[in-house]
C-alpha cells in the first residue's frame, strides 16, 4: 500500500470541489457496500465530518481515533486505501473495521463501541510522560456513548486534566434508537436556540482568529450555558468545553469550528449532527435497516437473497414471540440490536415487554438478574462476542446467585466479513468456566426451537442457562419450524450416527459437517447439544465402546468443549485417546464465513482431513489440529 | 435465624433513644470488625442512614439493595442477624457482603461495586408486568458510581421510567480518593448555599406533610436548579430529582426526606453526606486505612501483626517502584486500589506516573492499551475478580493489537474472608484462552520480583502479559528481595525436586503446597510458572519421563492450567495419565484463607490425600477432584 495519501491533497481543493470529491467518495462507498456488504448509512454520514477534519488536523501528525470504526470508511479511502477500497470485507482485502496492522493512520483497533476515548486518554498521559507534542481527537458515535466504558472514561477525564478533543457524530441513533440521557441530551441541544445563536456569534469569530476574542467567546458560551433553560449541560459538568450543534455535511462550517478547537488547550467536546444514509434516498429514510446490509441492489437498496432460506436469529425471534403471547412473564432484552437479533417480531408484538437498554451489556446481563429476582423470564439476546463485555456479571450477579436467567448467544463462532473483532470464539470457554452455568448448542434451526420451547415453556430453565448459534441460515419457514417444534431432553446428547472405532462429538454447527465423514468412515457421531452439564450417561457409554473420540467445535480450543470432556475422562478413568478439533490460540481474519471456516480446517473437507490423520498415526507427534 | 427483626421495633423508639441505638450498633461493629476483620470506616458511616431508612420504609414489603454491601454491617444487624453478627466474615458466619441465600433481606447478594441500580430496573420493571407494587430503594456510595456498569444504568434510568429512589452516601471519598466528574458534582453540591437553603424550605414543608405545597416545592427546586450558579446539575440531567446535600447522621432529618420521596411517584437522587469511620477517632481521621481491616487493636487501631511479614502486594509495589526509578517510561494504574495493590510507595514516589481512574477496570485496561500504542509501559494492578470486569478490553483492545500491556493481577486464587465475590479463581481460565496472551504464577515473593525485573528493565515484555499472585505473605524484607533481584528464565519452568513415577507439575502457590508430597513420595515437582506459554521443552521431557502428570493450580478446573497440559499432552500423543487437581465447577463459601484452602484440597494435606488416591487407583473410576 504505497498509495499517497489523498488527505494530503485536501488542502488544495476549494470547497465545490470538496463537495464533489464528497460525492464520489460517497458513490464509492454505495457501490462498493452494496456489493460487499458492509455497514452503509454510517459511512454516508462521516463523508463531509471526515473531510473537514482531515483539512484541519494533520493524520501524519496528529491521532484522530473512530470509535468502534463502522463510520471510518472515508477516513480508510482518504488515508492511502483509495485504490484498496473496493476489497474491503473480502478474504485478504481491507478489514471493516479499524486495524493497527492495516495502516498506520488507524491509531487504535476498534471493533467494538466505546474503547476510543479510553486509548486516547491513554495515549495523552503516555504523551505527556515522554513529552510528545500532537494533537488527539476521538471522532464518537451518539450510541457507543451509551456503554459503560465510553462513561467511565467521560467521567474520568476533567480529573486527568485531558485536553481531547471529541468530535461526537449524533445521527440522532445508536443502532437501534437513540437511548439513554447524554443521547437525549445532544437531541435537546441540537434544538436549542440558545445554542445555535451562539454558533453564529463563534463561527464569525473563530473566521476572524483572534484568539483573545476566542477565549472571551468561550468564557461567555461557558456562563451562557450556566444559564441556559436547558438545565445545564451534562457535557460541561463533564468538564469538556460543549460546541455544538454543527452541521455535520456543511465541509466549511465544520472546518471553522475544528480549526478553532484545535488551538485551545482545553478539552472539547463538538456536537456534529449528521444525516445517517445522507446522499442515498433509500438509507436515508430507512437508516436502521442499511446500518449494515447484506448484499444489495445499489439502485432500488432491495436485499438479493435466496428464498426460503431464514436465519438462526429470525427463529429465535419468532419462537420467542410465539411463546412470550402464552406467557406474559417473558420478557427480552437486547443492547441495541433489536434486528440483529431478530427481536423486531417481538418488539412490534410486546413493545412494553422488550427492553433496548442501548450498548450496555452489563447493565443488560444484571438487569436480567433484577428481573428474575423479582419473577419475570428475561432473555437476554446477545451476540457472542459483545457478552464478554459482561463476563464479570455472568459471574457475580447471575451465576453466583443461580439465577435463570436466559441468554441466546447469537453470532456464536466465525461471523465472516465482520473479522476478528466480531467473532463469538471464546464463548464455550468463559461460559463453560462459569460455576452452575448451562450451555446448550442446536444442531439446527428446529432444535433451536425446541430447546427454547422446553426451556421457557415446559419449566426447563431452571439455573443460569445460554443457547449458542451461529451466523447461518437454512431453508424452512418460521411456520413449519413452530408447528414441529417439541418438548426435547435438552440435556441429552443424540446419537446422529453408529459407528465403530472412532466416536465424534461434535457440537452445534459442527455436526452437520461432521456428518458426511462419519457416515463414508462409519464413525459414531454425537449430537454434543448440552456442552454444560456434559451428558454423563452418553459419556460413560462413549468411553466404554470407543478408544478414540474426536471432539469437534466451532471455538477457542482452550477451556473449550473438548478440554471439559479430558477432563471429564480423566476423572473417569478413561484410557483411550481424545483429540480436540478447535480454533488454536489465534484470531482469525475476515472473510466470508465459509471462506474462514475452511482456513480453521472447521469444514467437512478440513474435518475429514483432520480425522484421518489423527486415525492413520495415532500415535505419531503430530495430533496437533489448529 | 428465627430472631424477631430489629426493624420492626424501630417506631417505638424516641430520637434520642435512636441516638443511643446508634452508638451501641457502632460499638457492636467496632469490636466485632477489630477481632474479625472486615470493612470498618464504612459501616460505621451508615448506622443512622440505616436507622432512618428503615423507619421509612419497610424491610418486610419494600425492596431495598445495597450496593457492595461493604456498607451494609447495620443493615444486617436490624434485619435479624443481630446475634449471630459476632460470626461475620468467620467460616460458618454471616458472610461480610451481601447474599440472597443469607437472608430474605438481602434482595441482591453483592460484592463487585455499582451493580444495585442495574438489579433495582430489572425489579422494578418485572414488578411492573407483573403488577407488584412496592418501593424501590437503592443505596450506593459515591465511588461506585464511578464504575461503567453503575454509569450505564443511571444513563437508561430515565427513558425507562423509572421511580427507584436512589440514595448516595456520599462520604467524600471512594475508597481511595474521590475520583470522577460526577463526584465533583456531589462535591459542589455539598457545599452549595442554594441546595443548603432550599433543603430547609422542603424539610419544613414536608414535616407539614402538605403534599400539594411539596409537589409545588418540588417543581421550585427542579427550575432551581436550572439557575443555580453551578450550571445545572448532573443528575438532574440524567433525569432525577435531586434533594440533598442531607445531613447523614441527623435520623430526624432523613426520615424528613425519605418520608417526603416515598410519596412522591418519580426517581430520586437523595445526597446523604455521611462521615466515613464516624464516632471512632481513628478511623475518621484515617478512613482510607480503616475502610477495610486487618485484626487491630480496638482501642488505638493499631494493626496487629507478626514482624517481618511482607506480601506480594507490598513487593510488588516496591519492586515497581525500584524499576520506574530507573525508566521513566514505567506508569502504573490503578482502579481506585493503590492501598489493596501495594501501590502507596510508588504514588508518593512519582504521584505523577500513578493513574487512580476510580473503579473503572475497564478503562484502566484501554488506557493502558493507549499508553503502550504511545510508547510507555504501563502496568496495571489490579485484583483478579476485578479484573473480570476488562475481559473484553483484554480480549479486543489489549491482544488483538498485541500490545505488551502488564498486567500484575493481585489476590489470584482465594481471598479468604470476602468470601465468593472476591475470590480470584477464574483468571488462569479467563486469560489462558485468550490469543496471545501470556501468564505467569510467581511461586514465591523473591520470583514476583525476579519476574518483575526480567519483563520491565530486561525487555522481556513484548506482548500482552499477565501475572498473577495470591494473597499471601513472606517472613522477608523489601530491601533483601531488591537486593537479591536477578533476570530469571521466566518462561521456562523450574525442576524443584528429582523423582520418579509421577511428575506434580504445580503453579503459584501450589508449588509450596506441594512440595512435602513429592518429597516423602520421591516424586519430581516442577515450579510451572509460566502458565502459558507451556514451557514445550521442559513438557517434551515430562511427557518421555514419567507415565503420571499431576496438575495441580489455585483456580477453576475448567479450562485452567491441567485442562492446556491435557491439550497439549493430546497434541504430542503423550500416552501416560493425567489427572487435574483444581477448584471444580463451584463457588466456595467464607472463611480464613487457610480454611477455605483446606476445604478445597489444596493445602499440603489435601493434595498429600489426593495424590495418594491417584496413585493407588490409578485406573479406578473415582479421579474426581474437587
Amino acid at each position: 500500500m504505497s498509495e499517497q495519501p489523498l488527505f494530503r491533497r485536501l488542502k488544495d481543493y476549494t470547497y465545490p470541489q470538496l463537495d464533489v470529491l464528497a460525492e464520489e467518495m460517497r458513490d464509492m462507498i454505495t457501490t462498493v457496500v452494496s456489493t460487499n456488504t458492509g455497514h452503509l448509512a454510517s459511512n454516508l454520514g462521516t463523508v463531509e465530518l471526515t473531510i473537514a477534519l482531515y483539512r484541519v488536523f494533520d493524520p501524519d501528525k496528529d491521532v484522530i481515533i473512530w470509535d468502534t470504526g463502522h463510520q471510518a470508511y472515508a477516513h480508510k479511502i482518504l488515508t492511502g486505501r483509495y485504490s484498496s477500497f473496493p476489497t474491503i470485507r473480502k478474504r485478504g482485502g481491507l478489514s471493516g473495521f479499524l486495524k493497527t496492522s492495516e495502516s498506520t493512520y488507524d491509531h487504535f483497533g476498534a471493533g467494538h463501541v466505546g474503547t476510543a476515548l479510553a486509548a486516547a486518554m491513554g495515549i495523552e498521559e503516555s504523551d505527556r510522560i515522554l513529552r510528545t507534542d500532537r494533537n488527539i481527537v476521538v471522532v464518537i458515535g451518539d450510541g457507543a456513548m451509551t456503554s459503560g466504558m465510553a462513561l467511565e472514561a467521560l467521567n474520568q477525564l476533567k480529573d486527568l486534566g485531558s485536553k481531547i478533543k471529541i468530535i461526537a457524530n449524533d445521527n440522532g441513533m445508536s443502532i437501534g434508537k437513540n437511548v439513554g440521557s447524554l443521547s437525549s441530551s445532544l437531541a435537546d441541544l441540537r434544538l436549542n436556540p440558545f445554542y445555535r445563536d451562539l454558533k453564529g456569534d463563534l463561527k464569525s469569530t473563530l473566521e476572524s482568529m483572534r484568539l483573545g476574542r476566542l477565549e472571551q467567546l468561550l468564557s461567555k458560551l461557558k456562563s451562557g450555558l450556566k444559564a441556559t433553560i436547558l438545565g445545564g449541560n451534562v457535557f460541561e459538568a463533564m468538564g469538556l468545553n460543549y460546541i455544538g450543534p454543527v452541521k455535520g455535511h456543511d465541509i466549511q462550517e465544520m472546518e471553522t469550528i475544528f480549526s478553532g478547537v484545535k488551538e485551545i488547550h482545553e478539552p472539547f467536546f463538538v456536537h456534529v449532527v449528521t444525516k445517517k444514509g445522507k446522499g442515498l434516498e433509500y438509507a436515508e429514510s430507512n437508516p436502521t435497516r442499511f446500518h449494515s446490509v447484506s448484499k444489495i441492489d445499489p439502485e432500488s437498496g432491495e436485499k438479493v437473497f435466496s428464498s426460503e432460506e431464514i436465519s438462526y436469529s429470525d427463529v429465535f425471534g419468532g419462537v420467542l414471540s410465539e411463546l412470550s403471547s402464552r406467557d406474559p412473564s417473558i420478557v427480552a432484552i437486547t443492547a441495541a440490536m433489536p434486528d440483529g437479533t431478530g427481536l423486531n417480531s417481538f418488539m412490534n408484538k410486546f413493545p412494553s415487554r422488550l427492553y433496548d437498554l442501548g450498548i450496555t451489556e452489563q447493565l443488560c446481563t444484571t438487569f436480567a438478574a433484577g428481573m428474575v429476582i423479582a419473577g419475570s423470564k428475561p432473555v437476554f439476546a446477545v451476540y457472542s462476542t459483545f457478552l464478554q463485555r459482561a463476563f464479570d456479571q455472568l459471574i457475580h450477579d447471575v451465576a453466583l446467585q443461580n439465577l435463570p436467567v436466559l441468554f441466546a448467544v447469537d453470532r456464536a463462532g466465525i461471523v465472516g466479513q465482520d473479522g476478528a473483532t466480531h467473532n463469538g470464539i471464546f464463548d464455550i470457554a468463559f461460559l463453560s468456566m462459569i460455576p452452575g452455568m448451562s450451555l446448550l448448542a442446536p444442531s439446527s434451526i428446529q432444535e433451536l426451537a425446541d430447546m427454547l420451547y422446553t426451556l421457557l415453556a415446559k419449566g426447563e430453565l431452571r439455573k443460569p442457562t445460554a443457547i449458542r448459534y451461529p451466523r447461518e441460515t437454512e431453508i424452512t419457514s418460521l411456520e413449519d419450524v413452530l408447528s414441529s417444534m417439541k418438548e426435547t431432553d435438552i440435556w441429552k446428547w443424540e446419537k446422529v450416527l453408529r459407528g465403530s472405532g472412532i466416536a465424534l462429538l461434535a457440537t452445534g454447527s459442527m455436526v452437520s459437517r461432521s456428518y458426511e465423514v462419519a457416515l463414508k468412515n462409519g464413525f459414531a457421531l454425537y449430537n454434543c447439544r448440552s456442552i454444560k452439564p456434559l451428558d454423563a450417561d452418553s459419556l460413560e457409554k462413549i468411553f466404554t465402546e470407543y478408544d478414540h473420540v474426536v471432539c469437534i467445535e466451532e471455538g477457542i480450543m482452550r477451556g473449550g468443549f473438548g478440554s471439559s470432556i479430558m477432563l471429564e475422562a480423566a476423572r473417569l478413568g478413561y484410557n483411550g485417546k481424545i483429540n480436540v478439533i478447535a480454533i488454536d490460540d489465534c484470531f482469525s481474519v475476515h472473510g466470508t464465513r465459509d471462506e474462514i471456516l475452511t482456513e480453521l480446517g472447521l469444514d467437512n473437507l478440513g474435518i475429514d482431513n483432520a480425522v484421518s490423520r489423527l486415525r492413520g498415526e495415532k500415535n505419531a507427534s503430530d495430533y496437533g489440529i489448529r
